[in-house]
């Protein structure tokens, strides 16, 4: 019997319909299975990673290179969106400098990381999840010119057109989208061949694409957030582990859910990053574990089970 | 200046991309709007109406009518989903008693209540919403056969054929849900012109329509459940101060919430009722609202904010 069919068994045994908290219910049941055994209760945490990109001064952003800085101190002052949301959800916040003012290479001129910068990002990667005692960890990131990184090492790993991945980002119009894609395309030409996580990913990136890898070997449960975390996760290779939280609005984004055979709890059109929405679908998985662990059974409330 | 108009203002001041938290915004906005001003943080109640019907006699539920007195039970000593949701999204739960083991008249013979029965339960409700002090209040329902009750209010409100009405309820399979079009379609025949939610609505449906008029004068945010909560929204016949939680796999409720202008926050595949699905959504409302009243500004957090 595995954990799954133990979360399965327990929800029909409480007094409602069976199947009738619908995905709620497949979600306690993935957690379960992540998990190896049906918790009690859930320990959260949101793993947020920055880093700077050398792709930035091809101008992809809205926003200048100074600002994924800014937000660090943001980060650390309590101010930023991921602060207010992860202390709603009960998650422990956790925010890693990778590398932030010391940006990667320009990935349109060769690799953006050597091996074995990406070597180091998923051992520190590791170390933190092993310090980390947890049920669910959420990813999150922050990186000006980041999901220019995020689609380049889509269109790699998946083989697609840039045109297809490239999106507006936190706010380009449709020339900044066209100049990305360009961007993307040079990058592509100029890396053929290298590895895709070292030639396109940023130290963030690598960083996330290593705390996916540690979570597996720990059976502990990745809650996606949007692009970048899921580009992540598919260049981690690992994929028994992952809940995605939402869908973006990012073409990318679809693909790479697509590729991930994971279907979002939420779409709400969000586009912030930074973890927001791992953090706003965490309430959902707590509360699928809160109805195994508090509701009654037929038996307990002698209600009628007319599913028997 | 609108209440809506301060709060996307505030929002717009906050350390992120404008817009980028996407929906999230949108019903910080809306909360707003409804209750004429920015709330610091919201109070919260679930109001779960229960009652019998008398069209269960004609065989249209998977479960036998005393389901729904030994499930006001289970709510009485904790032990239903509701329970464990509403404590989890921090609301108060109020269940209402609305005639349990005393149905309605059977509609399929005429009329399932009488005006003055509609009018006691209008102002039963008017009387507990005078004495919630809450911005929010999460609709709930319980009672065996109210699927089939509000497929009849609706097709007769929406003047739709009973066939795209009537769904699977909590657990119909197809030879069950003909016949349930069939008895819907006996209901409207035999009811044709008189009031509709006298006519085809229960106790429990009446009293959430009164619910919904008295958060309408009040200025109260009414959180929709699923279908029969929908139905009683359409037939109160106030639609200012709606949120839709989530789209039920009813497909009564997709033209309830396509009458009443509404795109649901969540799509889980829940079909529990018991205002399951208002609670899980809560915490949404409570995050747009944290937003707003938790996060650094631009000017706060010395961001360089590109959208100025």
């Amino acid at each position: 019997m595995s954990a799954a069919d133990d979360a399965r068994r327990a929800y029909d045994s409480k007094t409602k319909p069976r199947g009738s908290l619908g995905r709620l219910e497949d979600l306690g049941c993935r957690i379960a299975a992540i998990r190896g055994f049906v918790p009690d209760a859930l320990e959260k945490a949101i793993v947020v990673a920055a880093g700077d990109h050398g792709v930035a001064e091809e101008g992809v952003s809205a926003y200048p290179q100074e600002v994924t800085a800014q937000m660090l101190a943001n980060f650390g002052a309590g101010g930023a969106a991921i602060n207010v949301l992860a202390r709603r959800a009960g998650a422990a916040l956790h925010v890693l400098d990778r590398g932030v003012g010391s940006p990667t290479n320009n990935m349109t001129k060769g690799p953006a990381m050597t091996a074995e910068e990406v070597e180091r990002e998923l051992a520190a990667a590791d170390e933190l999840v092993a310090r980390l005692d947890v049920d669910v960890i959420g990813l999150g990131e922050m990186g000006i010119a980041n999901t220019t990184s995020a689609s380049a090492l889509t269109a790699a790993l998946l083989g697609v057109d840039p045109a297809l991945v490239c999106g507006r980002g936190t706010g380009l119009d449709d020339a900044g989208v066209a100049h990305k894609v360009d961007v993307v395309r040079r990058a592509l030409e100029v890396n053929a061949g290298e590895e895709p996580l070292a030639a396109y990913g940023g130290y963030e990136i690598a960083f996330l694409a290593g705390v996916v890898r540690s979570c597996a070997r720990r059976q502990i449960v990745v809650l996606l957030d949007g692009f970048i975390t899921g580009a992540a996760a598919l260049a981690s290779g690992v994929d028994g582990v992952l809940i995605a939280s939402h869908r973006s609005p990012e073409p990318g984004h679809t693909l790479v859910l697509d590729a991930l055979g994971l279907d979002p709890l939420l779409d709400l059109g969000l586009r912030l990053g930074e973890g927001s929405g791992a953090a706003l679908a965490l309430p959902l998985l707590d509360a699928s574990i809160a109805i195994l662990a508090e509701m009654a059974t037929f038996d307990d409330a002698g209600v009628t089970d007319a599913g028997r």
